[in-house]
């Protein structure tokens, strides 16, 4: 046994490999070109703006998060004055803070690189395509190979410390919250600065989009580093992590611990040898490659784990319900993939309806979107079922070990997705900066066609993090359960007839609504101020509208809008989540908690699926018109598809993606109190 | 014992008593002056409308019945050539066919009067408020009356000739699919020639709703009728029945079964006692009148029950569950009121909103809409618990009867539900018609005021049809356990953690969408085709647009688009549905259908409240524009807000509602199909 017990170490070496990677990645993006002063100062403006909004989300969330690392203390595992271990209080906060900075920490670095990639991509842009798209790609992958290698890194020190899967659950805890808080605040923020810009911009006075007039640009481009970039890596991170505790703490009994590690491991090493494959020839496709990338490197972690599984002659049923993960990661993506791409019937479709206006433009791209849930929610169901039968014959315990290993693999290769996905903003920045520096016509063409590979990557990058939060929800549910069976010695069971598991998911399925609700509504509320201040500048600042020379906007005004707003909108709607949690713990008991994170699973998925998709398909829309179609740019049909466009960006950017993390956090919520709560809970009072 | 197995024959009393009260209403309606002879001519051209697409969709529906009894006989309670009781199987198909036929009947009956009430009131409204709301209302509360007449009679005859609530079911079921029909393609008509009519009239061409020269007007008028009156009668009927039988089903073992009945009974005789006491001033609010009554009704049901349980010696416990139920009703009612009534905070923001454009106007709505699922699910949550808890100490199965019981609480006052919910499509006809017959501006007053009050009391009875919803499938998903127990002697429980029933939960998340989604994207197709020939007309009959006399639109032409459009798109949704639940049943097993029923009816009510309420609200800021804020009519936040309220058109009328019937149906084609799912399914063959 002694080989198994060290070969988990495979985890941070590979963690450190990626450290590693992002570093020589990072050096890389340093070393470039930075292109004339109009563009370096842009890029500054774009960067100091960015990290702005980082610090005050910052200092806010450590004033939070001190506060519930104090209540951790005080009461997780047990209540410090009960006791007997209050050494266990202090690991369990210790790690619950240390999963919050690592979690900062990959939002810090990868947005550092990637307001420095923009205008070194755009820059380079001006020689052609292939340098270019290097920029964006491996700007994009300092972020994904900071996440998982944080990640997984942490994980693996907080385990050789504790030996204690239960306080590796604090560190995930740590990095759900904060990303939580980055995904909801860099949402409302690039949502409030993107309709701003474009409400006035695009729509009122008909000025190209990243026009260096528009006072909002700078904010726009802000927002895509906050929203896109860090907050797409902060909802990774959670999931990585989450799923890999969650595994953990399943093989725990079964004595399986080292396995998700190792396999976790190797998704690193899987996704460094794909990300240094990727690379565009002189006439190559980005999309393309992009996707070959991907496709690649699943290749590469299906034959290492099998290799590895034979070599260590762990039953292959294991590795089979890993593979059965991946494959699934894949297929969702792909059916998101065809409900926003350009090509495709949707999009087209709800094209088409914009020329009856944008009331109809918007019940189609709806209808769609609804539709779109239906292939994602089997595509989960059937990797679950499949991962649970292939480990079933195993034993007891194993079937949910399988489902969450399957979790584990879609998301093993994370490293490469997120890559890919922040890659997007990367490119988009580009595009705007050669824009707003007046940068060739040619040259823009080129970061043109790097931005709509990144849409493409995206559509399949969104599938993927869905599903796989979807999976690692549903093994966080069975991990729930293991811990009140621990803390019980009795085998609850979610019986939907049971009154308290019903009242607790009728509850659970109005939360992620309410919690989108009051995301929404902090972007259209600080939309409203924005607009009014951007309208305000073209009306009070003579000469802005016509574009005379030396006239400037107020940019820092935009910027500190969207800044404001964002800080004061993201703690509501989070705070309430996880208040709601507990309320509905400490009242309904085990089981009523137990049938509400199944209502918030199931209305969680279904309603990220739904705006994430609906949105992709109203933003594609509107492209396909812009490309000429249905009169093309300026027509009243561009003019519907754009309000579709504003509709779907918070769908998409604010409360889709935010959704993931708000049901990973809710879970893991419940399985840190759930100890607690079955000794202390007003139905226990009434019903016993 | 005697007097106990009688005493359920106050429910053929009283339902015979309903239907004479909707006869002497109808008398009443049709003694009344039917106005100038343009008044009477547009009336008709409304009532052939209607007639013709009645004629169409009972035509169609005629067949699927005549096939899907045909099945029934065959296949159901057992497959016709492995009974020992053949005489079941015709007894059920024969309950089928009944079921469907009367509710077919109080579709017709309600529009019927309904397209003759309308002229009648505006009419009426000439001398003034009192004597046409009466009309108004009259006109309602035969749909209402006819409703609770029918259903109860026809469960009274199939119960008194059978004797066996199982049979009772093929009753509720043929009622149901009816329904489901009706109000799927009687809410496609309605928006088809709603949003026809509003984007080119209102939105292109800026000419009044109800504007004679739009040739969409008639359409329009007619989409009244047949989506609002006979759908929303429709759809009531099918909760109301479901309740009652469900109740049935559950009372069997614990031999309670007349309890239900008896409740009926009274419910009814209550709903007519109130519907003769709304009468209104000279000066009375007719908004405030229409809810005094209901409140009046439900303190008669409460007290009448009470003292029948008192008399027969019944456990209090059971009505204190019926009580509950039906206070929830109120409460959720209330609750939908705060958020699509004008005076409330939602409202005004979204109105507000509208001045950023359609798409903040959107996202506000969209949000409130999301924001407004909460209470009522917790409402419906609260019912279930507490009836559920009420009956607990009564024995082993009466907690689940008590849950039925609050379910038939809810649905009791339903004749007067419907009147007050009928009357308000009657009054909108009035003002289309007072509006069209270039009646005088005083009376068009009086048909705002009474429009409005139609809009008032709509909100509280959407919230009372979709509570009563929930909780009716609740206790439909109690009874498919039953079934299912009796079948295999084996308790199932719907555990969550069960890969059956988790994916079957999955699969059913998507339905409710996908089906909403096929029903808008009908409605967003034959929208179009509207949308194209109305401006056909306005482009090429000369002086329509100018209003020259004498020159009249096509009306018949968009009326025809309208019934060919619905026809066409009303069935392949539904059969949709219907035939998922059976693949599900088949494939996965019972318990994987009753994952799915779940998994249906939480995604069901989510989007049902979603929708309905954020499309009340859309309609109201509109409306709250219109009164003058925020730059009142033709103003550009005005625009907004319509684009606004054309999204919430089939979201409201369309989708939202239907959903309720949808999820019925699927109860109860599970529930019927149960026992033959037992002994036939994929999962059983592959499992054990």
């Amino acid at each position: 046994m002694k080989i198994l017990v060290e070969l988990w170490l495979i985890a941070p070496i590979s963690a450190l490999i990626s450290i590693l990677t992002g570093f020589l990645f990072s050096n890389y993006i340093n070393k470039q070109d930075s292109g004339t002063e109009k563009m370096q100062d842009i890029a500054s403006m774009i960067r100091k703006g960015a990290n702005a909004f980082l610090k005050r989300e910052y200092t806010v969330l450590s004033i939070f998060t001190i506060i519930v690392s104090t209540l951790i203390c005080a009461f997780l595992p047990s209540p410090l004055w009960l006791t007997a271990e209050p050494i266990r209080n202090i690991q369990l906060t210790l790690a619950y803070l240390f999963g919050s900075v690592c979690s900062g920490l990959a939002g810090l670095f990868g947005m550092n690189i990637a307001t420095k990639a923009n205008t070194k991509s755009a820059n380079a842009a001006r020689e052609g395509l292939n340098k270019a798209f290097l920029i964006g790609f491996r700007g994009g992958a300092v972020m994904g190979f900071s996440v998982v290698g944080l990640g997984l890194l942490g994980v693996s020190i907080v385990y050789a410390i504790t030996r204690s899967p239960e306080i590796v659950l604090g560190f995930s805890f740590g990095a759900s919250t904060l990303s939580l808080f980055a995904k909801a605040g860099g949402g409302i923020y690039t949502k409030t600065a993107d309709i701003g810009a474009d409400l006035v911009g695009k729509v009122e006075l008909g000025i190209p989009e990243d026009d260096p007039r528009n006072p909002a640009v700078i904010a726009d481009n802000v927002g895509d580093n906050v929203g896109d970039v860090a907050g797409m890596g902060a909802d990774l991170f959670d999931s990585y992590v989450a799923s890999i505790v969650v595994v953990m703490i399943l093989g725990q009994v079964l004595n399986l611990i080292d396995i998700p590690l190792i396999f976790a491991g190797i998704g690193i090493i899987a996704a460094v040898l794909g990300a240094l494959t990727v690379r565009v020839g002189r006439k190559g496709d980005p999309g393309k490659t992009l996707n070959r990338g991907t496709y690649l490197t699943c290749l590469i972690f299906a034959i290492l784990t099998f290799l590895i599984s034979y070599i260590l002659s762990y039953n292959l049923r294991i590795w089979g319900a890993t593979i059965v993960g991946l494959i699934s990661g894949i297929v969702i993506g792909i059916t998101s993939d065809f409900y926003t791409s350009e090509g495709k019937p949707p999009v087209k479709k709800t094209a088409e309806a914009s020329l009856s206006g944008a009331a109809v433009n918007i019940i189609t791209g709806f209808s769609y979107g609804l539709q779109s849930v239906l292939l994602p929610l089997i595509g989960i169901g059937v990797a679950s079922i499949i991962a649970y039968f292939i480990c079933a014959p195993m034993g007891p315990g194993y079937a949910l070990f399988g489902v969450g290993m399957a979790a584990l693999g879609m998301l093993s290769i994370v490293g490469l997705v997120i890559s890919n996905d922040a890659y997007g903003p990367i490119v988009d920045n580009a595009r705007g900066i050669a824009e707003q520096a007046g940068l060739d016509e040619e040259v823009i063409n080129v970061t043109d066609q790097l931005d709509a590979a990144g849409n493409t990557a995206k559509a399949i990058t969104k599938g993927f993090a869905i599903g796989a939060a979807g999976l690692t929800v549903i093994s966080l549910l069975a991990t729930y359960q293991e811990i009140v069976k621990g803390a019980t010695g009795q085998n609850i069971t979610f019986d939907l007839m049971n009154p308290l598991v019903l009242i607790g998911a009728l509850v659970g399925i109005a939360i992620p609504a309410v919690f989108s609700a009051m995301l929404m509504l902090g972007v259209s509320k600080n939309a409203f101020r924005m607009i009014e201040e951007v309208r305000r500048q073209f009306r009070e600042i003579p000469g802005l509208k016509e574009g005379k020379e030396n006239v400037k906007p107020d940019y820092e005004k935009c910027v500190d809008i969207a800044t404001r707003g964002a800080i004061r909108e993201l703690l509501p709607a989070s705070a309430l989540a996880i208040c709601t949690t507990l309320i509905v713990g400490f009242t309904g008991g085990v089981l009523a908690l137990g049938g509400y994170l199944a209502g918030c699973i199931f209305s969680g998925l279904l309603l990220a699926l739904l705006m994430s998709n609906s949105g992709g398909l109203w933003d594609n829309a509107k492209k396909f018109i812009e490309s000429g179609k249905y009169g093309g740019k300026g027509s009243d049909a561009h003019k519907a598809a754009v309000v579709g466009d504003t509709v779907g960006d918070p769908f998409k950017d604010t409360a889709g993606p935010s959704l993931n993390t708000l049901i990973t956090v809710m879970s893991l919520v419940a399985s840190l109190f759930a100890t607690l709560i079955v000794e202390y809970n007003l139905a226990n009072l009434i019903f016993t």
